[in-house]
């Protein structure tokens, strides 16, 4: 089954307002086995919202329309859909019911009746939040349904609403599965290298995206039963896990700074921070996970030279000798951090992230890196490409995944 | 001129990922005056994406295509476009060149060669920021450009490429002029009422949105000359700030961190941070703007107590009379870091970001943030909505703000 989602709203097309509940309705089709091909936003215009549904009723089974059904002018998606479905629209009496007992206590008006003209045969999706309600029409062996577009409401009318009479209809007939492996290290052409047999095959689908964050390794399996889906991408994830190794850092939306504080949990250690070109952002990334006060213990921000020295016992001369951003002194913060912190392990980051301050021995990007523990200190050298931020995330990233490799060595 | 939008990826389609590039894109091209009508989203499949491509040249003047060309399988934009305008590909020499001294030095994959497969008689993008290149075409007096879908190099390609082009081709026209305020410490209903006559108005038009960076006010105003949009823009944003005095912090895309930077640089002060709720999010924002080192000397990101009493002097029975999170201990932590640091400005926070963490007398959300200065030290109590993340965002935004207006007063 192919659904088309279309968004309507001139604020989407022009306020800086991105569509978000075209996101969340994908995700949740894609649970009951139907599958997103298209998705389209369209202003508060007559003839392109027809434009825009008629296309999609040609090239899709299931249409899915939000937004335009409030009780203001501009709100047009039902005069809309009525005429590209060769209905009239007619008074819903459950619908104008439900509107008056929703808003009973309150100023009322007129205005507020035109929510229930809905075209005729459809059949009412009741809003439990606000008052606009939505419709599931069936024309040609279409199904098309429409709901708000504030998002709470659509969220609600379609777990109650229309999610039901989908999955009637629809459901069961094909099972999809998900799986994103997520990898840190390797270049996009280096995955799509290494694991090139397993996307010329087709079945299971597989993609990459790349981010600052790493490669993502998108899985997508289809079957005729929940099993086969599940053993298909279960298959593939192996054979590609096998190929990747410890490349692969987490799965889904697992976030590296995740995966690290699981391990740091799990081995009950103790983690402190020495950044200077990250200043701030890998701190910031082990505490955006609740609970992280079980396992970080605290950072120092040396962003001045002498702050590393006073903070962290780098000696001057070797920020004079070598420069802030070098081997020696990346390895010295790791141990400052250490010790004065008495942690397990002391993680330190030094960089050049631009876009000043680089030279042609030490260009933007160059950032070295340390982990200072009972093994003693190992430091690693990046080249990093990108703007500031860029490196900045990266470094972070590089970061993190030092500590989960020395974690699961 | 109708403009439309098309983003390629699977990952739009299905990964819970929203896109935010035809947002950038419409806000852009409203700039200069031309109007996006439709925005599509398709997946990696040929079919469906010359379906789409096809329908957008047939209704729209200008295509403007995301994403799918990169150097992986699944990247088969330069192909159906390449289909859809009857043209084949070629190798754009240019191309290959930029692509192979951007990898200069580092590992080289062929398939990164595909990516200067350009449609024949195309006007090459160069991409500054990453590898793949863009490309724009006339086809039947439509001009179609495509741009990769990683935001970065979309944005940065726009700007340099592809803009410069519409304006000579189709700006003009047109004019809008757009400004945004940006206001902070004020709840939405509240700059509601305080600017309702503004808003009334109509023209120009005023919207509000609030996230946790504050409320927004965006004012947009259609003009048949830049002159007229612009006077009535800047005759709106005058009244407005008249009402709304120093909550206002910036406007358009700036940030507080900049102001807050920007401010510090003028008065020639430094200024260091000891953050714990934050745990580093402050300073991160402080040196996401480059050049930061100017004014940014250090911070302490203090978790756990011991943490606050060794890098901050904070006496431990401080911490155990009144808590962490405490009027006491923030100021006592501002004073410790401004010491140590021996900046002229020291701020601190201290909260409780939950989830857990809170109690009945201290609930999560509670957070104090103080400043100390040649002044003497001020202290400030907030209680903030939101889950740990929002509640973190807040208190970063709170605490820059406290800086700024202690810089401005």
């Amino acid at each position: 089954m192919r659904a088309e989602i279309i968004a309507t709203g001139n604020e989407l097309l022009a306020d800086g307002v991105a569509d978000t509940n075209s996101v969340f309705l994908a995700e949740e089709l894609l649970q009951i086995g139907i599958e997103t091909r298209f998705k389209t936003v369209v202003g508060d215009n007559e003839k392109e919202m027809e434009d825009a549904i008629r296309h999609a009723m040609e090239r899709s089974d299931i249409v899915i329309i939000t937004g335009g059904i409030g009780p203001t002018e501009d709100d047009i998606t039902r005069k809309v859909v009525a005429k590209v479905t060769g209905r009239r629209l007619g008074l819903n009496e459950d619908a104008l019911k439900a509107i008056k007992a929703r808003l009973a206590g309150r100023e009322y008006y007129n205005s507020n009746d035109r929510q229930a003209l809905l075209p005729v045969g459809s059949r009412l999706i009741l809003n439990a939040v606000g008052t606009a309600p939505g419709f599931i029409l069936e024309e040609e062996g279409k199904l098309i349904a429409v709901l708000p577009g504030v998002p709470r409401e659509m969220e609600a009318m379609y777990q109650d609403g229309l999610r039901p009479v989908l999955q009637e209809r629809f459901g069961g007939r094909k099972f999809i599965t998900r799986r994103v492996l997520r990898t840190f290290g390797m270049p996009e052409s280096a995955v799509n290298e290494a694991i090139a047999e397993f996307m010329k095959k087709g079945a299971p689908q597989i993609g990459l995206s790349a981010s600052e964050y790493g490669v993502d390794i998108r899985i997508i399996a289809h079957g005729l039963s929940a099993e086969t889906a599940k053993a298909l991408v279960e298959k593939a994830e192996s054979g590609i896990r096998m190929i990747l190794g410890d490349a692969v850092y987490g799965v889904d939306s697992q976030a590296m700074e995740e995966i690290v504080g699981a391990l740091l949990m799990q081995r009950r250690l103790r983690l402190a921070v020495a950044e200077s070109c990250t200043a701030g952002l890998i701190s910031k990334r082990i505490t955006d996970v609740p609970g992280s006060s079980e396992y970080f213990e605290r950072a120092a921000v040396v962003y001045s030279n002498i702050s590393k020295t006073e903070m962290l016992g780098v000696p001057a001369f070797l920020i004079k000798e070598h420069g802030a951003v070098s081997r020696e002194v990346a390895a010295k913060m790791a141990e400052g951090i250490r010790s004065s912190a008495r942690t397990d392990i002391g993680l330190s980051v030094t960089g050049i992230a631009g876009p000043s301050g680089g030279s042609t021995e030490k260009p933007v990007g160059l950032v070295y890196m340390a982990i200072a523990s009972a093994y003693g200190v190992k430091v690693e050298e990046h080249r990093f490409l990108g703007n500031r931020r860029q490196i900045r995330l990266r470094a972070s990233q590089a970061g993190l995944d030092m500590v989960r490799r020395h974690l699961i060595k």
